[in-house]
């Protein structure tokens, strides 16, 4: 699989800086019983994982994904923050060779939406769980996202980030698909809540957490993959860029954003 | 001033009915003591006036509309519903004759999105408040609005309507400025947050509701200034509209969208 945001050092620390500011607005809802047996599907560097860890004690979590690099590091940051009941393998969702029925729960944040099969994904962690055991998804949809001022270097830039994962074969906007995807994947007692955040001026910490945290280094990371493909020139995609850092900084400025966040259950 | 969605029975039916699938979403956190003189700009047909007037028995309200039409309509609708606190009157926000300092509260719903010049009317509304008075304003910001499935026709039909509205020199995406225009009218303490709606399979009759009684005939409303601007040709406009009615009728279908409600204080 390819990673629209790639790999980078920034990447990972964006990846962190965006769990803790999210964390109430996507965990809210999720708790998970001690002695519970819990895969995390697609951990990346760990920074759900750190979470899911520290609100769910006694809970034995095997947090996977398919990038060697990442697993590492998730590794060495999950057990320096001292906790001691995640277990991490490198694998793939599609041949990771658990045992039918092997889990009691489902954990998957932003992977559905980078992938190129996503139902065979959710197939396949169905059969993974136990009868009665639940699936828990989070994914974004991009065609929420909308700030004030938004120019029009700063739509073309986002449109950029869009286009090139739709040039992956990837769906960056899955978000209003969670309910049928899980219903089609044969879960039932399906609930899907719209997860969004909104900030402007009244609370420049969460403005500026949201743009120059989340959303600009999400940009910036698709940036060489968007001049690749030509989906723009650099000097529109930079100004863009720059465009929508602004939204931090000046007194007009408001973001807005929706995940969606689905559950469902094996009966 | 031009509404974009006309004034057809249709359109009333549409308000009303919007109004009611909308209430609690959109009304909750706002009471109103009793004894408070409130106005209520821009009240058309009277949708919000009648909740307005349920849930905040002992105020007095008086309910201002441009058009004599709306307002006829809306009085004989609250009269007949059995309230006898509304005062209704046709008027010009711009030009009310109210005396300055004459109202506890304000409360703006769906108005500013359709005014040329809503920074303009806010500082006027401003100048109607005591001090310490409240004013609260719901609008949409229509680029937040995403469903599945969504066609191609089905997003253009969309943008027929947004880009009709922007013909008129009104602004669809207000939303998203609400807090930039009360700060720059000068309230205080003002607080937006948005007013998502979303819903899917799960819930048929919240998903027949939006889709079918709020966004569809919204679009529909705008058709004739669609094809007199020559934004779409009749052909395209009347597929996209099939197309985003049956998002109500399909297994896949789901809608999203979000309101922002923003209250400020007169200091």
């Amino acid at each position: 699989m390819t990673y629209v945001h790639g790999y980078t050092d920034r990447e990972t620390r964006r990846l962190l800086e965006q769990s803790l500011i999210l964390e109430e607005l996507l965990h809210s809802g999720t708790r998970y019983n001690e002695g519970s047996r819990v895969l995390e599907a697609g951990c990346g560097v760990g920074a759900q994982t750190l979470i899911i860890a520290r609100r769910n004690p006694g809970i034995e979590l095997i947090s996977m994904d398919i990038s060697l690099a990442s697993v590492s590091k998730a590794e060495s940051m999950v057990h320096q923050a001292g906790y001691r009941n995640v277990t991490f393998l490198q694998g793939d969702i599609y041949k990771s060779g658990f045992g039918h029925a092997s889990f009691d729960h489902i954990f998957v944040c932003f992977l559905l939406e980078h992938l190129s099969d996503p139902l065979g994904a959710l197939l396949i962690m169905k059969s993974l769980l136990r009868k009665g055991g639940t699936i828990t998804v989070i994914e974004g949809d991009h065609g929420t996202g909308v700030w004030s001022p938004e120019t029009e270097a700063s739509r073309l830039a986002w449109d950029g980030l869009i286009r090139s994962q739709l040039y992956l074969g990837h769906d960056p906007f899955i978000g209003r698909r969670l309910f049928p995807l899980l219903d089609s994947a044969g879960f039932r007692n399906i609930d899907v809540t719209p997860r969004p955040v909104y900030s402007d001026r009244s609370n420049p910490e969460l403005l500026d957490g949201v743009v120059n945290r989340i959303i600009t280094p999400m940009v910036l990371s698709a940036g060489e993959r968007v001049m690749g493909q030509q989906l723009l020139t650099r000097e529109s995609w930079e100004k863009g860029l720059k465009d929508i850092s602004s939204v931090a900084s000046t007194g007009e400025g408001s973001f807005f954003y929706t995940w969606f966040k689905g559950c469902g259950i094996r009966l």
